[in-house]
C-alpha cells in the first residue's frame, strides 16, 4: 500500500511560489496533505495548504519545518542543503536529494559535472574573480555566469568584446563560449526510486523577432528525429548519472549544425512544462508527485499540441494586479489562463501563464501571439 | 474589468463535498477566493478554502454565511432558499437563482414544469400520500418518488405490481410511468447572465450486464445524430425556460423507439461531467465558474474520448480508507484517479472517481472495466 495514503502522511515543499501552487493543485487528486515553507507570508501557496513563513536558507528553520514532514521536496533550488542532509540522516525522504540540489546550485560544479560525464555542453573556463576573467580574452564572445545564486536571468551576462570585460563578475563563476544557437529547447525528465525514467516531449522556445526574449514556447517541437533523439538521450543521461529522484528540466541549445548542448538544468517542475497540465496525458506536476512518491511514472505523450505564454507584470505598473484583456482571451477556444494568486504586480513579475491548445500548430502559434498582445497585467 | 479580480471578491459555496472541492481546484487558476459552508467539519473542501461548519438548511446560518460573500453558488440542492432569496434582495448574486433551486428541490414541481413547458418526460400523476398511490393501479409498473429530499437514490422506488403498492411513500410525491429505456444519457448545459448557452457532448451510462447499477459512463455517446439533437435541444430548452444562470445537468432516457425523455436535472456540476476535467477543452467546473461570473462560456468539445468510473466504498468496510489496487491502475496510460479527501470509508460512500482517456473507444471501455475491477476502497 502506498505510504501517501497513510492517514498521517505529510509532504513538505520548500518554496511557496507558483510551482508549489500547481503541485498542490495536482496533489488534491491524491488526497496529499501538503505543508509549505516560504519567506513571504502571502506566497501563492499560502492559502492552499498548511503554511509556515520562514527563510529557506536558514538551517534551523528548514530543520524545524522538515521534522514535521514525511517527504520533503523543493520548488526552488536556493534552500539550505545542510539541513536537508541532516533530515535524510534522521530518516526523512528528501527528493530531489540534497546532494543533487547542491550540485545544481553551483553552476561551476554543474558544468564540471557535464564535462566529467561526457555530457555535451558549451566549452567553459572556471573563474575566481574579475581579475581572473580578464585573462581569458581569447575566449570571447562568452557568457559570464556567477557560480551561485543566479536566478531568472540574474547572475548571467554576455561579454562580447574586450571593452566589456570591465563588467566581469568579481566572484567565483565561469566563462562559457557564447553559442550561436539555432533553437532553444527543453526536455523534462522524471525518475522514481525504482529507477524508472520517462521524458516529456521536447518543447521549443520561440523568440521575439527583434527583442531577444522568449515570446512563447510550444510542443511538439519542430525538429528532426535525430535532434529529438539527442535531446532525450541527454536528459535521460543526466538524471541517471545524477542518480536523481524527482523531476529534472533540461534546457538545451540546438546549434546551427544540429548538435544539442545542455545549457542548464532545474531539479523541479519548470516553466517549460506548464502546458502539460492541459496538453499531455500526465502533467509535469503529477509526474513530480509520482516520481518522489515512488509510484509508476505516468505516460507523457501529447493529447493535443500546445503553446505556453508567460504572463509578466507590464513594465510601468506596480500595485494591485488587474488583468486587462482577460475576457477577450478566454473567449478563444483552447485558451487556459492560470493566475498565480499574487495580489501585487511589479515590472516583469511572473503573475501567471496561459496555455493554448489547438489541433493545428499554425493556429496555435497565431493564438499564442494574440494572447501575448491582448492579455496584460497592469495595476489598479 | 471582471469583478472576480477585484482584490476583495469572495465566492461562497453552499456545500463542501467533492463537487465543491473540484470547483475550488479549478478556481485556483483564476485566483478566486472561496468560502465554503458545510455541516461536516471535515468535508472534502474544508482544507482548501475558508471554511465554516453549519447547517445548509438553517435560515440564519445561510444568511450569516452569505453576508460575507459577493456571489453565492451551491454544490448540493438541499439548502435554505428563503435565506438565498433574502440575500438576493440585499444585493448578493445567487446562481443558480433561489427560485430555480426551489423548483428542482421538489420533484412534483419539477415534473409539472416539464409538462407545462412541453418538455418530453415520462407520464406521471401527483400523489399526496400512500392512500392516494393505491388509486393508481392502472399506472403500474411505475416509479414512486418523494417530492422532496430524495437524493442519490433515496426517496425513489419502483412499484411493479399491485402487491408492491403497500410500500408506497406516505408523503407528497408522484408516480411516474416506468420507462423501458434503451439507454440513459446526460447532457450538461451552461448559461451565463448574458444568455449565452453551451452544451457539453452527450454522455452515455453503461450498466452492469446483470446488476442494475451504472458500471461506468463514457463520451462521446454512441447515438444517432437525431437522438443527440433531441438531447441537446431538451437541455437547452430547459435551461432557457428556467431562465437559469449556472450549470444544469440533464439526465435523460432514450426509449426503444429513439425518443428522448428528461428524467431529472441538477443545477450544479454533476457526476456525469467529471471526465470533462481531462477530456474536454473546458471542464464542467470551469464552465460553472464562467457561467456564474458572467464570463464568456468555454468551448466544450472533446479533446479525447473518455470514460468515468465512480469509486465507491466497498460494501463490507467501514473505517480509515485504503485504496487497494491504486498503483496497478495508475500504471495504465490515461488513467486519472481523483480522491475526494474523505478519511473514512463506508459501504457505497463516494470516495473518488477515475477518468480514463483513450483515442480508441473500445480500449477505453476495456480500461474502464479493468479500473472497476482493480481499484477498491477498503478500510485499514
Amino acid at each position: 500500500m502506498s505510504q501517501s495514503f497513510n492517514q498521517h502522511f505529510k509532504l513538505g515543499i520548500l518554496g511557496g511560489g507558483q510551482l508549489g501552487r500547481m503541485l498542490i493543485q495536482s496533489g488534491i487528486d491524491f488526497n496529499i496533505d501538503f505543508t509549505v515553507l516560504d519567506p513571504d507570508p502571502s506566497a501563492p501557496c499560502s492559502t492552499l495548504a498548511q503554511f509556515k513563513s520562514g527563510k529557506l536558507t536558514d538551517f534551523d528553520t528548514v530543520m524545524q519545518f522538515g521534522s514535521h514532514c514525511d517527504i520533503i521536496t523543493i520548488e526552488i533550488e536556493n534552500v539550505n542543503t545542510q539541513a536537508l542532509k541532516q533530515l535524510v540522516k534522521q530518516g526523512k525522504k528528501v527528493f530531489p536529494q540534497p546532494e543533487v540540489i547542491e550540485l545544481i546550485q553551483d553552476k561551476r560544479v554543474q558544468k564540471t559535472f557535464y564535462k566529467e560525464h561526457n555530457i555535451p555542453t558549451a566549452d567553459f573556463v572556471l573563474t575566481e574573480n574579475a581579475q581572473d576573467v580578464l585573462k581569458h580574452k581569447t575566449f570571447l564572445p562568452a557568457v559570464n555566469k556567477l557560480g551561485k545564486e543566479g536566478y531568472d536571468g540574474r547572475g548571467v551576462q554576455i561579454i562580447r568584446t574586450e571593452q566589456e570585460l570591465s563588467k566581469a563578475f568579481d566572484a567565483p563563476g565561469l566563462l562559457e563560449k557564447l553559442i550561436d544557437f539555432e533553437k532553444e529547447i527543453s526536455v523534462i525528465v522524471a525518475r522514481n526510486e525504482k529507477g524508472e525514467i520517462k521524458t516529456f516531449p521536447v518543447v521549443e522556445m520561440v523568440f521575439h523577432p527583434t527583442h531577444n526574449l522568449v515570446e512563447y514556447l510550444f510542443a511538439p517541437a519542430q525538429l528532426s528525429s535525430d535532434v529529438i533523439k539527442q535531446a532525450n538521450n541527454i536528459a535521460e543521461d543526466i538524471i541517471r548519472k545524477l542518480d536523481m529522484v524527482g523531476l529534472l528540466a533540461v534546457e538545451m541549445f540546438v546549434t546551427k549544425d544540429s548538435k544539442v548542448l545542455v545549457n542548464e538544468v532545474a531539479p523541479r517542475p519548470h516553466n517549460s512544462g506548464h502546458q502539460t497540465i492541459e496538453a499531455n496525458i500526465t502533467s509535469q506536476y503529477e509526474q513530480h508527485l509520482r516520481a518522489i512518491l515512488n509510484w509508476p511514472l505516468g505516460d507523457t505523450s501529447l493529447v493535443i499540441p500546445s503553446a505556453m505564454v508567460n504572463l509578466l507584470g507590464e513594465p510601468e505598473y506596480s500595485g494591485p494586479a488587474v488583468y486587462k484583456g482577460f475576457e477577450e482571451v478566454i473567449r478563444e477556444r483552447g485558451v487556459h489562463v492560470h493566475l498565480y494568486g499574487k495580489k501585487l504586480t511589479k515590472p516583469f513579475r511572473k503573475m501567471g501563464h496561459v496555455t493554448i491548445v489547438d489541433e493545428d500548430v499554425e493556429n496555435l502559434k497565431k493564438k499564442a501571439i494574440f494572447v501575448k498582445e491582448t492579455l496584460k497585467v497592469i495595476a489598479a
